[in-house]
């Protein structure tokens, strides 16, 4: 393993990134961004939490290079994510006299990326941008596959457009200051992307666990970041639009999500619900009698040396069994109310399977 | 001349339509729909006006293959085209249980479709959308090229999506119930098709100048309005984003937009302006030494007889020249304000010519 950064390249019908992964790449936005977008005024948009870490050196960055930074500091978390606060962006783009040209450069979480990127996917029809992820969770999932967004009050990404960022740069520096509960948030994506697609991964991930925290050097996060982007950066190439094989990516997260808002929006994180799904998908699989022989036991050993839940119990907040079950997403269109899972074979190996409604009833109990 | 439907096909990188053209279709919109989405729920975004006019005969087209349609009807005019309705539009997809297959229907002009096609675009990051455009600016325009997108207070169109609708109904017949002046601001836009890309089309149209209205026959209109959305078609499919071939479709734009600003939106019709921004676009390109001769006389010949004006003093309106300055486009980036126009060589032959600021003198010389 080497600290170098890796770049990985993605393209599909509706545009192209170019991911760069590695250490002290935010310093390098410039540089990157002058290959992408003419020298002129630029909006940067981040939240407070970030913006006091990092805003100064992506600024200084860009205007090393010709560009003049406007930056937008929004209030950090999900409640920013709403059409009002794209609204404040569209107010920024337009005080600095924006035109087709003027790129965008996103510095944050999944939320600034989501938000900031679909004010540029919409504002005079598109406009290059470039992402700076922060997190983990963003770097090895937000900013790979063009999905942008915001909630509505009646759920969570139901507006959005898919937009590429036109340069993706995962400084991996900037993980060190992530909160370790957030880190492993973010690892369970990872692990997502090793028993579904990738066995090599997955052994990296094992002989690291004991390890992998936001103060692991570059050496040891830069690979394994890199390849679970890498990991996704195909499926996206093979379905963009995930009428397929993209499906994969939900492997956890159709229960995962039911968790979630069975829990309430913020009571836990979104890796430990994805966890809490991955190992019931791992025991419906097995029950199933599709997958092999020891697999579960491999994923439930790792998802525990990395601290994260497996259990319901472990999440440690109280779910109503009746509000899990609502939040299913059940096919409205089928008589049976059938749902459909990602299940596993082996690891990389997947299978979709369809459950019917008294599956309902065998999540309950592996649950409850 | 028939009047058969006509079937055009347009793909691009960011997607693909079916524009038919012809008598009838309206009462065909289910047998259509059947062809892109599986019968359910389908929000039909009409205006009140439209509304009385054909809602109910597309309404029972569609619930004759199997749809359940919901019509969402918004107030007429461009005062609707905020993200405002917008957030309308979801509700009422919300309201209707909609997912990621649920069609979008748009019946109306411009702005129901480029409003309706817009929130399409963004719902669940992309619904199918059906577009029944019942103008004749709509039909050769908007219904080309998939441009949605609405107004923010600091100007139009500055917030939107590319999202090309699936099908494209333009029923000839809905043209009988134009306004006249309606009528002719949408041939303006033939023109400019006939003018800078068909010079068959522009044979058609002296041929038929005399008796092209709304209560032409659809043996008259059908071929028509199939070769205007031809071409447009053909360009968009040479250049989807506007960065080389499709600026010939801003011909007699530039002026033309700045005259409507000057004007102050709604004081004339866009088809108006555009008119005269052809006219001056013409005198320019003659003065320049570039336009073949003749040409200049034929085309102020075809639009005086279409009843359209080609000076300022034919709009009627009083328009301050200072202002007029002002809303022209001049490139912030260089050192003169340059301004871009689109010029004409011949018929079907245009030629991007950059413009010094002195031009502007020039131009308040041609229009006052």
């Amino acid at each position: 393993m080497t600290d170098a950064v890796v770049r990985i390249s993605i393209g599909t019908a509706a545009g192209s990134s170019e991911i760069h992964v590695g250490p002290g790449l935010l310093a390098r936005a410039g540089e990157f961004l002058e290959g992408v977008a003419a020298p002129g005024p630029v909006l940067l948009v981040t939240d407070d939490t970030v913006g006091d870490l990092y805003a100064a050196v992506v600024e200084d960055a860009l205007a090393d290079h010709g560009f003049t930074p406007t930056t937008l500091r929004l209030p950090p978390g999900e409640e920013s994510k709403t059409l009002e606060v794209v609204r404040e962006v569209y107010g920024a783009l337009l005080d600095l006299g924006a035109d087709r040209g003027t790129p965008v450069v996103t510095l944050g979480g999944g939320v600034v990326s989501d938000l900031g990127g679909f004010a540029a996917a919409t504002f005079l029809r598109g406009l290059t941008f470039l992402s700076l992820p922060t997190t983990l969770l963003a770097q090895v999932d937000a900013s790979v596959g063009g999905k942008t967004g915001v909630n509505l009050l009646e759920g969570k990404n139901l507006v959005g457009a898919f937009h590429h960022p036109k340069v993706v740069l995962a400084d991996t520096d900037t993980l060190a200051t992530l909160d370790p509960g957030e880190f492993r948030s973010g690892l369970a994506e990872v692990v997502k992307m090793a028993l579904t697609l990738d066995p090599v991964l997955l052994e990296a991930l094992e002989a690291k666990a004991s390890i992998l925290g936001p103060d692991a050097p570059a050496a040891v996060l830069a690979p394994i970041v890199a390849a679970a982007v890498r990991a996704k950066a195909k499926v996206v190439m093979e379905d963009e639009r995930e009428a397929g094989r993209r499906q994969v990516l939900n492997f956890g997260h159709t229960l995962g999500h039911a968790l979630e808002a069975a829990a309430g929006y913020g009571a836990i994180r979104h890796g430990e619900a994805v966890a809490v799904g991955m190992a019931a998908a791992l025991e419906i699989s097995e029950a199933r009698g599709l997958l092999r022989a020891g697999v579960r036991e491999r994923a439930l050993g790792l998802l525990t040396t990395l601290g994260l839940p497996t259990t319901v119990a472990d999440l440690g907040v109280a779910i109503d069994p009746a509000r899990l079950s609502e939040h299913l997403p059940h096919d409205k269109k089928m008589r049976a109310g059938a749902l459909t899972l990602v299940l596993l074979r082996d690891v990389g190996e997947v299978e979709m399977s369809t459950e019917s409604t008294e599956a309902d009833t065998f999540f309950q109990t592996l649950f409850f």
